[in-house]
């Protein structure tokens, strides 16, 4: 199954044939402070050079969030939005709880856009769903709904098939929605890396979709949460979680040497090429 | 299913329940010049050192090489082992390919061996399964045969079926029955760490027996080959093997995390306390 997202001078395919996406997420203000700022003052020099830092850093694609206290999300969306499309030319994924300015970033954009995301709570659904249907894109499904994030794969399961069933409903065919199992940090309940992992192999077995993983949570609470997530990530691509969204300068590397160990860097051309670029 | 080795003061389980159980890989000549020359000298003192650094490093069995060029493995290897013993509390993996290295090397030991190795060529099963009956032995079984390495999955979980129902025929139970998957270079074959990885998740299946694993192969001829085999131990962790034979020192933080992201380590307390202890 193929996951098609584009800007109007490049395409991006997620699909388990092909070497792992790497979704860039340094454009959210979230514990940026000068970012914040910047963004406050509608100044968009500094989303501009995240934007180009981690495409040179090996992102295929930017995740775009501007969610801070005193932002006007809709106002600007889009111009964060337009800033990057100037900067760079790889495709977009809009990121934002506000469906508003979901809308404006997406009239903004130019080319099929990545939303971040719906989840499987009934409200989510309504309001993000039929932005995906109007300006044909595909979309991120959370596998939490209104009772939060189930703590079994099956629960996970579940969320992810009514996520993928409710698109269809809009006309959203399976591959253009990508599904997040969520990750949960093992510092409180040894399960949680267990059960995200196990969900995205039975995602990818039951529905075929493509995934994506916010990993960090993972390592919450703990020492070194760098190495962890690494491996986390490397052992979610092997159950077939493909586009992860995460800063690219820390998981390029890892990435990938777990692609080159699941087939697909033919003679290493991609890992070996990347060493040697960092030794320059 | 349990794999349960013993010294004369320690027991050791090998199973998918407990945490990773790691065999120190560092007594072994090859590409040691000064180890080589010290076991030519019949100099124990470097192979005591050798045993003592990787229990503070975490092997919790230890691997007992002794083959070198102008080495006789018969005389040395039981030498070997009782320096080992008088160093060191932890359970031994006899490693030859010497049948009658293997035999004096098991009257020396103390407790319930694991032999290092037997494969599917009927020459070896012939060998090694007696000596593993008669010395009551674990033994590491390796997924290759008189046509070689399969390359495939199937050809690999096949092997491994014959040597567990060789071994039956001698007596010796599944759980006393350690499987190598075998790693190969993905530098020249693209499929190779895949095969490996699906192959062991196939004996898992299929036999449930445990699994140990020589990863260093796969990075062959590429550049920073540690991180390569750190997150192909944490893969095949993932996938059932539970007893890789390794550098402690190197590979111990990375079981670990690996553990931790499994469900093996209850409040993260291994990995913490390993951490902590790095800082002092």
């Amino acid at each position: 199954m193929q996951t098609v997202i584009r800007s109007n001078a490049q395409e991006v395919i997620i699909s388990p044939e092909h070497p792992t996406v790497i979704i860039g997420e340094r454009i959210n203000p979230t514990g940026k402070k000068r970012l914040a700022q910047a963004l406050a003052d509608k100044d968009m020099e500094r989303v501009r050079r995240l934007a180009l830092s981690q495409v040179a850093d090996g992102a295929a694609v930017l995740d775009v969030n501007v969610g801070a206290a005193g932002i006007d999300e809709v106002e600007l969306l889009p111009m964060a939005v337009r800033a990057v499309m100037e900067a760079t030319d790889v495709p977009l994924c809009l990121d934002s709880a506000n469906a508003e300015a979901l809308r404006a970033g997406l009239e903004a954009y130019e080319g099929k856009a990545l939303i971040n995301s719906v989840n499987g709570e009934e409200a989510s659904l309504a309001r993000v769903l039929p932005l995906a249907q109007e300006y044909g894109a595909a979309v991120i499904g959370l596998c939490m709904d209104d009772d939060g994030i189930p703590s079994t794969i099956e629960g996970r399961v579940a969320v992810a098939q009514k996520i993928v069933e409710r698109a269809a409903s809009f006309g959203i065919p399976a591959e253009d929605v990508v599904i997040d199992c969520l990750a949960m940090s093992v510092c409180t309940d040894a399960a949680a890396g267990r059960v995200t992992l196990e969900a995205i192999r039975a995602v990818r077995e039951t529905l075929g979709v493509n995934m994506t993983l916010g990993a960090s949570n993972v390592s919450f609470g703990l020492p070194d949460r760098e190495a962890i997530n690494e491996m986390f990530i490397a052992m979610a691509m092997q159950n077939g979680m493909n586009a992860p969204i995460v800063n690219p300068t820390q998981a390029r590397k890892g990435i990938l040497i777990a692609d080159l160990l699941l087939g697909l860097d033919e003679y290493a051309m991609r890992y070996v090429g990347y060493v040697r670029s960092q030794r320059k």
